[in-house]
């Protein structure tokens, strides 16, 4: 047993070790929560015992098997967690035994001409998004297998619906030994995706104005980083009149339902800001609600942020001219945040109360009502259901 | 006469002045060299005598009356010239008469929420690009008339292609009374949209790569503005076998024609510059080549700055995802130069050598011989042909 006994099992260090996990097994199956095997790390890899993980609509749209070309079952989905970590593989130095981590999708190996450049970007050469990943990186295998001993694929580069997991250390975020566990788990996804949103991507400043389009978990986390910066109006934008509510106790100053105005959204937004918003942030999916999002912002300097994820065989619903009037559009992927180099000081300003947390976790949920879970967020229900392991 | 009597046409200071012009009476119609009358300049307004203009793709395009809507004859087009004030209207101090100067199609009236902006723009709220706008903005009036006293149009703040015409002090720039009118002439459009798009829309820094599609006049003042800024690679792409000499006169280092090669060009530039150029400039108005552009910058860093005209009920062709790896597109009027602000210290770094402008000029003729100027444009056969009044 090594120093740090706590986080393994039985002398689990460098041994497989037997744990609960959701496992899917086809598009929209009910996840069955089982005993999987988890091997080793292999070098520049840990293994982590997760805590607490939460629920995203990526991990909704992976379930559903909505892209058939990223379709691989068995699957152990999630990407939103938070743990310690168990053991590391060779050469992991920034890591070890008993360290709290938060896992991220959207790597950063500090080796290759993206980590690298002086170009802001957070596009790692080696563990960028690849929706089509399911093996590691180190040897193309797996290091989940179920109990017939057939590999179980990995995730997103993360796959924390299991009690334990393995990630490439590029991966993986060490964060303060006092860091609250549960609200971290929100730092992996959707709170950093729309928080750095309006920090990293947009830089929004003190006084300027803001419109959000889609008031999930991502969208109402773009709200908490224009209510930090200080923008003096929030727009929120949402057909669920219930998000209203749920807006204002976040930050919005202002809320629109489309359905209940008469003219479209973003001449009502022009009317409400002489002219426009400084940034629309689009974080409903809709290429329909992309365009209004596009013409609700300010001619001249006007920015829109596209966070949402769109089908790919449309384009964009915009023609060449309509950049020429200085409006300008931009995607964001994780908020623009360099995870391993920027998330530490950002789980620091959430522990000051700088950034707060509470208001996102809606629901928590033993980790086997997994699946009531999933349930919550295809309804509506939930921002983030938190699923205690 | 007054102080300045060289300009005044026979004490013409208040009076109408008859002068020749060539006038558009119809869409692809040659134009007419005729006399005109031209009335002084009202509030806010300059009567400049015109010493040299040239021809631009924009004045051909509204020549032929391509866009339905914009059509409006009988007109005086023409936006690129120098020349020096006759006189000036009522509330008009920075400027007098004698005074040489630049005509901007792009104004900067200094007054309007743009114009005094904090965010970076060059987008008036007075006098920005409009090409439905045919009348003067003080009275909805025009300054000319012809000889049956009927009204002549006004063309994009400007129409230069007359000895004498009236402009918004908004749409003038006052320049060194030493610098060349010749080749200021090239400031009022082609030169300072390209090059203004290198320095002020990309901010190209030494050592960074560039591709620039369509090797016209504004294509090659990119390249100029790349070259100046020190850029280590700068790759012509031109269907014209031709460009390959001209842009390495102005800079190139590299040329490629799509013709000749078997691969897509944007492959064939990632080959060459390791990943991507840092910006590509789509200077050729067509949609494919905008796409090829658009894949020719590296992922997490690159920039597409679109030039070209596109006709707009197409759709920009790309996919919303496409912009998730970091590639971003904008574009760019006028090179984001604020003219009246910013012109007259680019006017000097061209007079001081650091802007080579002989390169653009490849043919001069007297403005009667106006149509055969418009044929060489239609013919590929020249960049700037400079008429002189």
């Amino acid at each position: 047993m090594a120093a740090n006994g706590i986080y393994h099992v039985n002398g689990s260090l460098g041994k497989v070790i037997t744990c609960r996990a959701a496992v899917a097994y086809g598009p929209g199956q009910p996840l069955v929560v089982e005993q999987v095997q988890v091997d080793p790390p292999q070098k520049m890899e840990v293994r982590i015992k997760i805590l607490f993980t939460s629920i995203c609509h990526t991990d909704l749209s992976a379930w559903k098997g909505e892209n058939e070309a990223q379709r691989a079952y068995p699957r152990i989905l999630g990407h939103e967690a938070s743990g310690v970590v168990e053991s590391v593989g060779e050469g992991v130095t920034d890591m070890k035994a008993g360290d709290r981590v938060v896992p991220i999708f959207n790597g950063e190996c500090g080796d290759c001409i993206y980590c690298n450049s002086s170009k802001k970007n957070n596009l790692c050469g080696k563990f960028r998004v690849d929706p089509f990943k399911s093996v590691m990186a180190n040897d193309g295998k797996c290091r989940f297998r179920n109990k017939d001993g057939n590999p179980i694929y990995h995730f997103l580069n993360t796959s924390t619906f299991s009690e334990y997991t393995v990630v490439d250390s590029a991966c993986l975020v060490k964060v303060d030994p006092n860091a609250p566990l549960d609200k971290m788990t929100l730092l992996s996804c959707g709170v950093s995706t729309g928080l750095g949103a309006a920090w990293n991507t947009a830089d929004v400043q003190t006084g300027e104005t803001v419109a959000v389009f889609g008031l999930g978990a991502v969208g109402l986390a773009v709200v908490e980083g224009a209510r930090t910066r200080g923008a003096s109006k929030i727009i929120g934008v949402d057909i669920n009149p219930e998000k209203r509510i749920k807006g204002q106790a976040i930050g919005i100053t202002d809320f629109i339902n489309p359905k209940e105005i008469d003219i479209p959204v973003h001449e009502k937004i022009r009317e409400m800001t002489e002219g426009g918003v400084h940034y629309s942030f689009e974080c409903a999916g809709n290429l329909d609600v992309l365009r209004e999002a596009f013409l609700s912002t300010h001619d001249g300097w006007g920015m829109t942020i596209v966070l949402g994820i769109h089908p790919t065989p449309r384009l964009l619903p915009l023609h060449p001219m309509e950049l020429f009037v200085g409006r300008r559009i931009v995607a964001s992927v994780f908020g623009d945040f360099k995870g391993k180099s920027q998330l530490p000081l950002f789980a620091k300003q959430c522990m000051a109360g700088v950034v707060k947390l509470d208001e996102f976790i809606t629901h928590k949920l033993p980790f086997e009502k997994i699946n009531e879970g999933f349930q919550l967020l295809v309804d509506g229900k939930s921002l983030r259901c938190l699923l205690h392991l």
